[in-house]
């Protein structure tokens, strides 16, 4: 018998991710974001869900693109500070000692320290209700070479993301490999 | 200098979901998704993404609800089955060995042996391309009891719930408890 916690934003596993934009006068910033993830393979596209309040929603409707900036378990501290803070307020990058650069192709900075970061332009913004869902083409992937596996791909565990926890506000590293996709159900297929 | 690896669907941590329907004549079927996330907040809505060709986007379609079933690490091997195969082939939970237990609310059959469920309802599909963006509402929030923690409501570190590694095809467990959200940050903040 499963118990019922209502109607709220309680979901696991919840990404934890640093966007980047640049305001009307070029002025990079950075928000935390934890409402988002892929939503479509061609193009590819992921989505990012902001509330009209923030800094990081006016720069998206202004230059109409944005990049994604995956922290490594290291960085999580950086991604909070990102997020109890308006770049109104605080230069943030600079306060947290961390180096915008510009994207190749999309009209918004990345954060150089961060290993893995998705170059993105603005295809739709949908209004939802409190949040707004941004979907954006993903223009070009970008990733440290440290971070790069035998495979000749960003490895999940050599990034290692990190996790959010809704409602009870924690932030978790990834965890082990347990099997590979596609694959590990060819019993249950065949049986 | 970071690598370019052009434009993919290549970004960290992405979650392993198992979204439950009806067909038309009531029959459930539960498909494996990896493109989705929360995207508001007030209304709590998830967003998952499918292909026109799959049985669950005709499902949703019809039904105008789904459930989101997350697996714990033990299941792993059932959601990759369940991306392996189309309802329209095999009875998959009968298959696996699972249980369909009609929503509460929803028009949508979960996954009992699931630990934590999201019963939701369509409020919108948005075309992007190959896939649909599928905006659901939240309308409760199930779990079971012995994933619940000291703070009432279920944890992250006791459901164990499972990552995508797109490109590479893994799936990896979620890993140990970093530190607070909106905590963490505060030393960056005054400093």
């Amino acid at each position: 018998m499963k118990k019922s916690f209502g109607p709220r934003t309680l979901v696991y596993p919840v990404p934890v991710w640093a966007v980047g934009t640049y305001d009307k006068e070029g002025r990079p910033d950075v928000a935390a974001v934890a409402w988002g993830g892929v939503c479509c393979s061609i193009p590819p596209c992921v989505t990012i869900s902001l509330r009209k309040a923030t800094l990081t929603y006016a720069n998206i409707m202004e230059r109409k693109a944005f990049s994604i900036n995956v922290p490594s378990a290291g960085l999580f501290k950086e991604v909070d500070y990102f997020g109890l803070v308006s770049g109104r307020e605080q230069d943030k990058l600079c306060r947290a000692g961390l180096k915008a650069v510009r994207c190749r192709i999309a009209d918004a900075p990345y954060i150089d320290e961060f290993p893995l970061v998705l170059e993105c332009r603005l295809l739709q913004a949908l209004e939802i209700g409190l949040h707004t869902a941004f979907i954006g083409e993903i223009l070009d992937v970008l990733a440290d070479e440290d971070v790069i596996g035998e495979q000749g791909f960003p490895e999940m565990n050599k990034i290692k993301p990190v996790l959010y926890s809704p409602e009870l506000h924690d932030y978790y590293e990834t965890g082990a490999l347990l099997g590979k996709a596609f694959q590990s159900g060819k019993d249950i297929l065949q049986k």
